[in-house]
């Protein structure tokens, strides 16, 4: 199968080109000037298909670094398998995704490792790798950071809140830390105080406070910037890289920022959610159906920030800035029914979690329209930096010979409306993202060579993503 | 003329990829996966040259975006013309420069454009671009950037220090500055306090010291910190973007770090002898020929900074963390006998400037070698970054098809020594690197196609450099 | 003389006593134990007078240390003479002021000094010292400030602003500081960048901008944040102790804050203006008198800053923190009728000032009844402070024995209206401060042990206040 | 009793005056001018008893808010107890400690208070009050806080250290604060993080490295700097005051000082090894009898810091720049003979503590000996702020009427030689300042007008100190 996608706006993380692309069987063969012939052979005529990408930008495929598919969480469990994951994460120009192998205090993490390759293994419509949980740090789990790396998986998150569930004392980080420095991993972090949510939780639900408004003040900004900055002097003292996922609060960024200016190897995430949403919008929510529960829909954490302290705006231009390095999803589907309804009356119940991965590209376009962003910088934050920081970079993360036929066409004139019943593919009831418009559109979607979604067709199969075999990061200073 | 560089590791700024690079006439036509044939096509059969790249760098040419050649000065001229400055710059892979126009406090800005045009014109083994200085800005001065941008200049600098020669007022910045905010173009800042400065410096000469030593210690941090956080200050009341020249001092990077967290659009450029020379280098050295003066060698402004207060090791570390975003030379040669001689007896006197253009990409490459950079940010901060900085991103800064074929094949197994009577092309009677040992070697340039220097020939022409009329900068957040 | 003020509450810097205070003359002759014996000796039945400060404060006397009396300006002089400012300051608690002694550009420093000292010899209410201003720095100068030390004014105001007027450039600024670093003098700044402000200035009257509100527009806080910078970094060159008068933006208050973490010897001077009033305020003003020329009464410079940007607020803040140090006044009074007038049609015509002296001590009482200080700071930044910090530090400043009999009677459960035919004393047509009511009086103002406002009545003498020779500061660190 | 200190040079926090001091009974009565008459009234004739402090600094008696006397720790006991450890601090003209109530996990807070005013109960040369320690916060020891405020005991200090002894987790913390907030009382903290040091410490032995230097190695200034953070931040999510103790890193300094800039009530406390002693000290140390070991004489915590890091020259900056506040000894002597030689072998069994309290008024003397502070800082540092931090201003910490009768008679021109032998009254059978050399001396020590030290000669008594009850905070902006 050969594919010559033609006349596109091929953007790459430093500016744009226009060139054709073609790609042969899975990998991107060359980058051409375009034209139809090469020194006088014609290109066109010796492929199977032809895309002609006039007026587009053709980009890598998006890299979704941070999901949770079908993962147990409370008793229930996160509504978008594999398979339906993926194939939403298609629809939305992802063409990769790295998920957490979930082990808990108490679990092997070996086997948790084996048990999701299981899971994921022939079901995924778009590649994969692993990141690795490590809960309750033991010797046992930094012999297996060793083995794992050995299998791809190159990157270890640790958890500073849910004692008993995902807890490590700081302790139990530094020996993580030690054993990152020492083979060269990455560690992400969730960085919240747990330990101070936890009372303020308990605090808020004695005064009857229930709702799921009071799930973001129980974790106030304080709780994120005060475990940022410990994650960061952790790091600094083992000497190991730092990736503070889902940062949300402007004083996050700032401790993120101060030690990246110090030489630090510290990076930080944030998801689409902190860029447009807020806890205003959070207690504002209503509706017949849920009445106040409305909110119950936007409980993820890190939560929402207040957007009068402003830090939607900050994070926008920390993106800018390259305070913040990429934006993931933390894609963790909960359906209304059935799974966030568990926390009816205490919010402390409620799933955290918010379905994205279909949206990110469309949503994070919207600030190039918007006039955040550059394309340039938007394919960066979401493919180029992602491979670059998960070791997938030369086959992910950029248009260039020998690299994995991830291609999206994507048409900056386009249009997309989000929501349940309009472009919804994810596993869930409702949309965290209902009534968005997007000044843009995904017109075609390549893996490996292959088209998997041409207009507003899914064309993949189930299975046809392969798993990604990570090496260390690329992306140190 | 179609050249093909097969088997090499193309480097650019996000990363690496083992491909042919195919360039016909003066342009990139192709990056392609290594290998004799496209789709059955056997291009290696098809075109003139074949370079063999195996075991080295592909990498865009050198962009040095901060000479002076043939820049008249306290009554002599930098002595390198550009005939022998570009030819110098090829040999060591720099593929581009942008020079600067001089004009004086009381010349015209576009009849000194005119000129510098008409002194370029024909001479060059490179390609070449313009920045305006503007000195004492005036109201032509700010109509003279309007038609300046038309012509392909796009930035101006202008001077803090130099009164009556350079310098503009505060007041005569926010109006350049004014004027830059709304048509887009870039204001470069010589960022030292000229007002203290010449205090300190008629001071020490009262005090009898003359020596070239105290050129340094006229010149404290404390007047280039201070210039550059008027100079940032000045830009965020007018919104204009600021690229401050030849930072030396690690305050001065501090201050530039900041104003990029807070979102402004500031920018640094540092030059080789910032990361590698020391005031006390200058203060220790003697020779026979010129006793203390020997020290006459290095008097540069911004001047060499002190080794004991950190400032080399804070730069590289800016460098690797984008708070520097770049390394030109500011190439301002003087020879010791008939030039620099002019300043024994007082220091004021010698002319400022050191001559590097010949080896940027050498000098820089031993920050790779030496575990300060990676390749790829090796070539971002010589070559794309500048390229984009300064509008020519596209066509120079990157391998792309459509770019010109400007091109370095670096060996990083090489080797190379840096003095006069082995390396030096430059027109100077000395050399400021003289006994530098290079771990990597410039193998074969290529500009526009065409190989100017191969195996330690230099085998281009004179007048073969082209005017480069730049665009917009393409590096604003 | 003898009196003796009993059953007060001493407040000092550091807190407060319940004691007697004892005046000998014109002195202080002890503090003691409230009762009427001391070691059986009845002290009530020995002195002439005793003042029952029951439930009252009993305070040092309030040192204005930035006062402008008769001082000619644009024409037209200061409204206030000496005899009639230092009554009004005598009557709001004053008991000390520090006057600018004027040389314009082009004067002679010393000839002016004798000026000064003539204009205010047999004229004042209270005592009084002198401060020089020292325009555009000259060898003259710098003698005479040696000659000026002997002369008890050791402290030496320079600007930044009003070119060809006062402004001295940062060379001339180098060589006074190099100057007060050696004779342990304090040099004050006027932290304007004058040049940008000019520029502004013209540009905004070219569009037709000409009414009081653009005063403030035309001088950003850009221009005080960068003057206070770079006078920072010329201190920290030469080693000069730094005081930046009338600090109005928070931005500069961090560049000072900054300088002293750092262990500089900076501080900061607020005035009640900045702490109270807003640019919103002068944008709003009206009157059916003036119409939108009413805004010319809060004309001042630094200009009056915007409550939307937080300054007010951060302003109380740092004046918590000690980031601020103290509180004068920058009384510089001007009528609106005759003098005010003279910038109706072109704000850069109309004096700049604003008359606080006789409101000084009420406005920062009201900051203690509104919570922001403690009775014990608001004794710190009126007196205690400015006693410390301009050399007068054991005769002012200061309740213990040897101390000048300089003592407010304050009654914190009082009441006072200011506002023309209310408490007005200050010579002017209109209060920039109408219709302000405090929570406090002053109740009795003694001078060097004589009583001088009682139960609001003036009882004091022109003439009755002595020069204060004034020694180097005590409050370094 | 009647004593009159006449002609001496009173020194307070704001400044000096030269000035006569009366005291009647426990109580200062007066402070008065110098000279032997009152209004006619000769006092001299009318006391018992005069000093003639001529040429000597009178002083308020040093208040050291931080001892553990005979406190209780890891199988044994500090070395002094209240009669031999208070007897100690006066000869060095501390007449006021306040010492720590030691409640260890599963122990009652209120029993443990009992039980420590009964060991202090008629044993204390000089006045003595009580912090509270709360480990493992319950919800009992909230409760206690309330109870204990009543009773002067208005500070709590809490462990982020020692897990299982002392520690209290953040959640507690929170609590704490929260309680602290509500009822005004000062939270002490011990900034370490207390899992990262138990991991390092574990690693360290394992790896055979047991010698007392390994301590400070084991407690990083990243360990102080998180921990100082993070009280820090969960100070400004409950509001709660927060005084942090025994500062020794300048990067806790430097969060200490931006907290305070940001108007956060945050305290800093250093002591004098801080200020003098280094971990390179205590490298090197090395004796016949002890070997290596006898670096155990240095060994507490937070530990003695690297030199060569500049922690000492940077907290003798903060000193004066008022970033820290205040300095107390940490005062935990163990002798090396059957205490600190527990730890042979094993550095983590040495008990923890250096005994200063005899010299702190010395060593900080010597600071002003040595140009590092003025004296009225000297008196600052180390009894007033005390005083007013701790509640207990007015009755200490200043020379006043009404004040108690805690005076110090300091001669500025004396000497003091430290060491076992020489001067050394604690009950140690070595001292960690053995060989300093005072450039100043204590001459006679006063406690509520009882003369207890005089002319090198203890002439107090058991008993005579009495408990202090403390109000709340005196020092809260």
């Amino acid at each position: 199968m050969k594919t010559l996608i033609k006349n596109g706006t091929v953007v790459n993380a430093t500016g744009t080109a226009t060139a054709d692309v073609l790609i042969d069987g899975e990998t991107i063969a060359a980058v051409l000037a375009p034209g139809s012939t090469l020194l006088g052979f014609d290109i066109e005529s010796n492929v199977d298909t032809v895309i002609d990408a006039a007026g587009k930008y053709v980009i890598p495929g998006g890299i979704d670094a941070h999901t949770h598919m079908q993962m147990p969480f409370g008793g229930t469990e996160a509504s978008d398998t594999f398979e339906t994951g993926t194939r939403a994460a298609a629809w939305g120009g992802t063409t990769s995704i790295v998920d957490f192998v979930v082990q808990y205090a108490g679990e092997n993490v070996l086997d948790q490792y084996a048990l999701w390759q299981e899971k994921a293994l022939g079901n995924c419509a778009i590649d994969y790798g692993f990141h690795q949980i490590l809960s309750d740090v033991q010797d046992s789990s930094l012999v297996a950071m060793d083995e794992l790396i050995k299998e791809g998986v190159t990157s270890f998150k640790l958890f500073m809140a849910y004692k008993g569930v995902f807890l490590s004392d700081d302790g139990q980080i530094v020996r993580a830390m030690q054993k990152a420095a020492s083979n060269g991993s990455m560690i992400m972090m969730h960085a919240e105080n747990g330990s101070v949510i936890d009372v303020l939780v308990q605090q808020y639900l004695a005064e009857g406070k229930t709702d799921p408004f009071w799930h973001g003040v129980s974790r106030p900004w304080q709780a994120e910037e005060e475990a940022t900055h410990r994650a960061i002097m952790l790091a600094n003292l083992t000497g190991a890289p730092l990736y503070v996922v889902h940062v949300s609060a402007k004083q996050a960024v700032e401790q993120i920022a101060a030690a990246r200016d110090n030489g630090q190897n510290v990076f930080g995430e944030t998801c689409p959610q902190y860029l447009y949403l807020s806890l205003e919008d959070q207690l504002g929510a209503s509706s017949e159906e849920w009445g106040s529960f409305e909110g119950a829909k936007w409980v993820c954490s890190t939560p929402l920030r207040s957007k009068h302290e402003g830090h939607q705006h900050h994070m926008w231009q920390a993106l800018r800035t390259n305070d913040i390095q990429m934006v993931s999803t933390d894609h963790c589907p909960f359906c209304m029914k059935g799974q966030k309804d568990m926390g009816i009356g205490d919010f402390s119940k409620i799933p955290n979690g918010i379905g994205s991965v279909e949206h990110r590209m469309d949503l994070l376009f919207q600030g190039v329209a918007d006039g955040h962003l550059t394309p340039e910088r938007w394919v960066e934050v979401t493919s180029t930096t992602p491979a670059r920081m998960f070791g997938m970079y030369g086959k992910k993360g950029v248009i260039q010979p020998g690299a994995d036929g991830d291609i999206v066409v994507y048409d900056p004139n386009g249009h997309t409306s989000i929501g349940v019943g309009k472009t919804h593919h994810m596993n869930m009831d409702y949309s965290a993202w209902e009534g968005y418009e997007i000044d843009g559109h995904v017109d075609t979607v390549l893996s490996r060579g292959r088209v998997i979604v041409d207009d507003n067709q899914y064309v993949g199969a189930k299975g046809h993503g392969n798993y990604i075999k990570r090496g260390l990061s690329q992306y140190l200073i």
